[in-house]
Formats: structure tokens, C-alpha cells, sequence
């Protein structure tokens, strides 16, 4: 019972997932609670604690050698999340100082993608890789880039914004301020976008126009396994703009691999096969069928919290 | 007399330079010869092999470690040229194979932006830097990015081929076979296609209806410094379509500076100034006001032959 253990923490636009962790990337005890309906980061934190401290208190917390964090725009240099368009609070969050004064515990934060790409590198998809792109398609898109076998943080820590380059010039306007940055596209949100865009847009017939309530990315990824000709076709176009703008960032780093997660890459060859496809026809002829596009082979959240725990290791 | 040396080689698109360079980076002899007019890789080859023969025998070949060579889509790993669309010669080219086996001394090659910031990082203006971009701005844009104080290199070796993002979706054939290459706008080859464009589609006066004989990067270089309206618009239009490259490719290593330098480069603020305008009003907030726009502070081919003869130490 007394193997050392850390806490992995995965803050995403809509949901956080938590789970302890010992150093062969077992997770012992995992949970989830909402990120929104907090009206600050202390609400939230004060919330993350009480879900908390009962399973700390399980496995000891004389064994928990720290709490690792991963949230979008958070930095590994500064401990602090910085103006995060898809968080629900706005400036800066010293999420470290937080963590730390609230837990008693050491804390260390990264990038939502950062952590996910340490994850998948140490247990994942990218065991054994020294190159290659993490790309995260959630509520937004985040991304992290592994270089020669390191994390690309740039010079201030907040490398990988992959989410953030402009796919459409004067595209749809997006969260940060600007408009057509590759997020609003390829993402659980962006899909969703695409479609009531389209079904106001056109009146060809789909299974989307007879959805009780909202939209939502899940319904999309149903109707196109039942084959939906518009279903698919709105996948297609999503995987165009995402392939467009991967065949670019392959330019830069000529990665092996990019391993997909998160709520738009559980429709698997959905959504990988059209960007393959657009991705190729984009790409520069060194690099043509060369990269291999991975879905991510951990659970769901569980990437990001082995990763988000591995910067305690 | 008898310190090591090594020989560095800058093969570009039109000259190649080469110099005979010590560890403190002093080029003892340099000089340089057409790209250009030979009609095979070999042919080139034998012209570099009379070019060198009397400078190694000067300084002994004894004494010198190896050649190190700086070419387009040249890889590290393999040792060859491959596919080069801004080299005259077509296919695969086993550079180091051939220089080997005529020199009789070891060689070693790299891509010509990768030597450049090898040279810029050991001698030059990113010297104590650990992530930044260099963009070399010539017959086409090379670049080598580093980060965490190393080249990209990628999987393949072939990472940093930034001149071959998509600046403009559908835009300007380019010599690799794709539309819209970055190079074809920002280069020395993509500014005068520019100058030619607007010349035949505009009516307005500039000094650049006047030019006897073709049309370089040079006259409208001095137009510019002349106060010349369509020329300096030319200057802003270049400096647009690079700046808003430029931010995307900060997204994703987030740099501490981007530094230039090649023909068009040798405008200094006349292309960096607008540059610097267009890629901030681009860019995510994250990284406003912190990317350095720098040019080279090497002499001219200087920092492809001190990157590409520092490969031999």
C-alpha cells in the first residue's frame, strides 16, 4: 500500500476528470465533476477538493507525492493559466499557488495537450516516438508537439496552440477574438457549427433536421454511422480544413504520428479518414505517406490525467 | 598553423559559398560559385572540386576535419538531396556519397535554413537562444526552427520546410507542384513576381516602369529606399502574407525570435517593419509583443557555411 502515487488532473472546457496514479500509469481511483457552473477558479477548486479529499484520504495522502494538473493555456514556467478563450474565467489563474495552498500538496501544471502528449508518449499511442503531434478535439481543439523526443513549450510555454492558426481567412469568428482559427472548425463544438450552419444553409434531407433539442457532436457521429449522406459529408468538410492545416504544421516538425482524442476522435474513421485523405492531397511531397494518423489508444480522459501525473514522476 | 578546420558549404538556389572555417568560427578563405549551368549534380560537383582544390591545399588537408554542406531538402540522416524544386538538378542526389568519394574526406549535410541556424545559434544573432525560427528569405524561404535549444529535424530529417505552408489557399503555382506556397509571395523571387503582377494589372506611376532589362529584388529594394509608393506597397504586401505565416507558425513553437536574412532580407525594416505589423495583428494574445524580429548580424552566406562547417565539430 505505500507505492508512491500522484494526483493527474485534466481540466477541459466542459468536464474535469481526475484520478490517482501510481508509476506504472495504473490509475486507482478516477472521477469526474463539471469545469463550468463555478463562478470562479476558487468555486471550481473548492469544488475539485471536496471530490477530492475523500479519495485522498483513501489511499493516504502520505503517499501522494503531488497533484499534476492539465488545463488549456496553462503554463508550464509560470504555474498559471493564462486568458483561456475555453475556460469559463477570464485573466490569469495562479492555478499552482492554488492547488498547493488549498491541497498542502506540490503541484505542477501543463498545457491540457502538453499532458495528454506526455500521457500518450509514456503509455500510449507514442511509446517509443520522438516526433510527433498530439491533437486534442474537444470543446476546442489543443495540441501538443513532442520534438527529438522532448515537449516544444517555446520560450514562454505556451507552444502548441495548433487550435489557434487561421484555417479559413476571415473564417468564423472564434473565442480568442479573431476569426477562422482552425478550432472553430475541427472540434466537438466546431462539427456542431458546421451542421446547423448547413441545415439553416440547405434543405436536402438528413436524420439532423429531426433532433429533438440540441445538437450535438454525438448525434452527428450517429447519423453518419447510419450513413447519412449530409452527416458524412459535414465530416468530410471537417476533415478538409483539420487535414489542410495538419499538412502545414507537418512542415514544420515532420512528425511519425498524429494521435487524435477527445469527443470528435471517438468517431474513429469518421473523422481520421477524411483528414488522411485532405492531409495528402495538401502535403508536400516529402512528407506524402509518411505520417501515420493514430487515434489515441487510452481511454478518454485518461491521457491527459496519466500525463497531467507524469510531471510528478 | 596546424588548427583543426573545417570546410562549410552553402549550396543555394542560384550561388553556392563556401569558406574554410576554424572552431572559433573565423573563415579563413571563402569564396563562391554559380548553383547554376552545370547539367548534372556531378558536373556541379567537379566545378566545387577545382573551386576547393587550391584552397585545401593552402591550408593542408591534413588539417582539415571534414566538409559540412548546407542544401535545399537536404537530409541529415540520409546524407542526400531529395527532390530539391529550387536546385536545378531533379530526384534523389547522393550529396554526401559523391563529395566523400571526390574529396576524400568525410562529409556531412544538412538543410541549408537548418546549417543557417546552426551558425546563427553558435556565432550569430541566437546565440544564448533555445527556441527560434531562422528564415532564410532567397531564391525560395528556407527555415530551421529550434527549440529547446535543438534543430527540428523531425522523424525523416526533413522538418522546417516553412516556405511550403499554404499562405494562400488556390494562390501562385509553385515549383514543388501545389498552390499558394509561402515562398512564391516571401522570397526574392516571390517579391518580384509581385512587382510583376501589380505592373501589368495597375495603371499607377512608379519607378519601377522604368527598368531596363529584367526586374530584381534588388531594384525594387531601392525603390523602396527611394520613397517609391508601389514599391514600398510591395514591401507591405510581402510583409502581410509572411507575417500572417509567421503567427501560425508561432502558435506552434512559440518562439523567442524569428531571425532573417538572405536577398530580400537585405531590405532590413523595409520587409521586417511590416512583417513585424502583419504577423502581431495576427497573432493569439498569448503571444503578442514577445517574438523578436531580428535580421542576421552574419555576413551575408556566412551563417549557412559557419552552420554548415559546425556540423563537423
Amino acid at each position: 500500500m505505500n507505492q508512491p502515487l500522484a494526483i493527474g488532473i485534466d481540466t477541459g472546457g466542459t468536464n474535469t476528470a481526475y484520478g490517482i496514479v501510481n508509476r506504472n500509469g495504473e490509475i486507482l481511483i478516477k472521477g469526474t465533476l463539471p469545469t463550468t457552473g463555478h463562478a470562479t477558479a476558487g468555486d471550481y477548486i473548492a469544488a475539485l477538493k471536496t471530490e477530492l479529499l475523500p479519495a485522498i484520504e483513501k489511499v493516504g495522502k502520505e503517499n501522494i507525492v503531488g497533484i499534476g494538473i492539465g488545463a488549456p493555456n496553462g503554463s508550464v514556467y509560470t504555474g498559471e493559466i493564462m486568458f483561456a478563450p475555453n475556460l469559463p474565467w477570464r485573466g490569469v489563474i495562479p492555478m499552482v499557488k492554488i492547488i498547493e495552498e488549498e491541497f498542502g500538496l506540490k503541484a505542477t501544471l501543463n498545457n491540457d495537450a502538453n499532458a495528454a502528449a506526455i500521457g500518450e508518449m509514456m503509455y500510449g499511442a507514442a511509446k517509443g516516438m520522438k516526433d510527433f503531434i498530439v491533437v486534442t478535439l474537444g470543446t476546442g481543439l489543443g495540441s501538443g508537439f513532442v520534438a527529438n523526443g522532448h515537449m516544444i513549450y517555446g520560450h514562454d510555454g505556451f507552444a502548441g496552440e495548433l487550435g489557434h492558426v487561421i484555417a479559413v481567412r476571415d473564417g468564423r469568428k472564434c473565442n480568442c477574438g479573431r476569426n477562422g482559427c482552425l478550432e472553430r472548425y475541427a472540434s466537438a463544438t466546431g462539427i456542431v457549427i458546421t451542421a446547423n450552419e448547413w441545415l439553416s444553409e440547405r434543405s436536402d434531407a438528413t436524420l439532423l433536421r429531426n433532433v429533438d433539442g440540441v445538437l450535438t457532436g454525438r448525434i452527428i457521429q450517429e447519423a453518419a454511422q447510419q450513413g447519412d449522406a449530409f452527416a458524412l459529408e459535414i465530416y468530410d468538410y471537417t476533415g478538409k480544413i483539420l487535414g489542410q492545416s495538419l499538412a502545414d504544421a507537418v512542415a514544420i516538425t515532420s512528425p511519425e504520428a498524429i494521435i487524435f482524442f477527445g469527443g470528435l476522435a471517438r468517431g474513429g474513421s469518421l473523422i481520421i479518414d477524411p483528414t488522411r485523405k485532405h492531409m495528402e492531397e495538401n502535403m508536400l511531397h516529402i512528407y506524402k505517406n509518411k505520417v501515420a494518423l493514430l487515434q489515441s489508444t487510452l481511454p478518454d480522459a485518461d491521457a491527459a490525467i496519466l500525463g497531467a501525473s507524469a510531471l510528478l514522476w
